[in-house]
């Protein structure tokens, strides 16, 4: 008899636990600070966009669109509305790219769900736009390991237990596997679900907790995906 | 005994379904026309708008939020990056209150589905922006009439023959309505579900088929949603 955790789902976060995200807005964030060197001598983007962002998350939640357009508001707020319209299209261009190029899948995942989906049943469970995250999921070649795909436009408790309620299962029933402490770990630890912490070089400023916050909390942490594997079957 | 046809689900389209959505998208439209008058003599926003949002569909998906940055995009072409950036933050900003702005539920909409829920599960059944689509939904206070929401990134006949699968029903236990023939009609007829159309009096050209494709098809029409009622009554 084959030793196993007894899960009925193990869910994976996808922007930076499948594959590679957040350097790429990083990338594009540099990309407009460069560009803005022509209007001012020392541009502080990253403070100011991030202060836009916070702002505009009520209005546009997560993703690559919304990003973009908080790009663009906050260049023209640092330029005092002096930036040309041809550098406006020209951070249109870059967010376009950075929707429809080449998914990179980190180290040792494919693995890690080829040989857990033999076991169990195996759910993408992202925040983000419906769209974007969609479209990254084609693009990574890694959908048919998936039997379910849950799309959520904000990760908290109460989305996680809906989640469990409609699937008819209980906390214990699912194993969460994620990057980010703040939306993937502690709520899903909070309802009692176990979750593995797989951190990421970077995370977006949004996404940290004060360490405080998370000492309180239960839960795993590995430095490499392909250490779920050891654990589930152990 | 009340007579009832034996639906297990009920499912409304949203936008001009349920609540006005189209005449926003064309008051937007019509005010960025006005603006580009400083540019242009004879602005002809429109056509070159839907080329422009045709291709970026492929990238951006439905919603607000690419709508807005295929206005900005039409708008740079247009006037030969020569309109400026306070006239690109007036755009956004014209974007950000569509994102905001109150819901009209449409006339007879809300007995409807006060009605209906008594007997049946009632679905939202909406293609968008994840976000938008959540953000409309709370707004409209019509949520708590849903048993199930599903926003769909397309809406053809394979995402919705993987609804009926995963809500474990067949395609004669359901009924569709909606004002879009393409999108809400069409493709739930070519899969066995029955549909009723409620025309709304805008389109987006988008949205529209031709007549011959929507006479080989078999579906009802009524000209208000109260009709519904009495149709599922009889």
């Amino acid at each position: 008899m084959k030793i196993r955790k007894p899960f009925k789902i193990i869910a994976f976060d996808a922007d930076d636990t499948l594959w590679i995200n957040e350097p790429h807005y990083g990338e594009v964030e540099h990309q407009v600070e460069n560009l803005l060197k022509q209007y001012l001598d020392a541009p502080d983007l990253k403070e100011q966009l991030y202060a836009r962002e916070k702002v505009n998350l009520k209005l546009f939640g997560y993703g690559a669109k919304g990003f973009v357009l908080s790009l663009i508001e906050t260049a023209i707020e640092l330029t005092d509305s002096k930036i040309s319209a041809a550098d406006i299209h020209q951070i249109i261009s870059w967010g376009k790219d950075m929707l429809t190029r080449p998914i990179e899948v980190l180290e040792g995942v494919e693995n890690v769900l080829h040989e857990l989906e033999e076991d169990y049943a195996l759910m993408l469970l992202t925040k983000g736009d419906l769209f974007d995250q969609e479209s990254k999921l084609a693009r990574s070649n890694l959908a048919r390991y998936f039997t379910h795909v849950e799309i959520v436009s904000e990760k908290n408790e109460q989305v996680y237990q809906g989640i469990l309620d409609r699937y008819g299962i209980a906390a214990s029933d699912l194993l969460m596997v994620g990057n980010s402490l703040r939306s993937d770990i502690l709520p899903m630890v909070e309802i009692g679900v176990t979750a593995i912490h797989i951190p990421y070089h970077t995370t977006w400023v949004h996404e940290l907790v004060n360490s405080k916050e998370a000492e309180k909390t239960s839960y795993l942490e590995f430095e490499q995906i392909s250490k779920v594997l050891d654990w589930v079957r152990s």
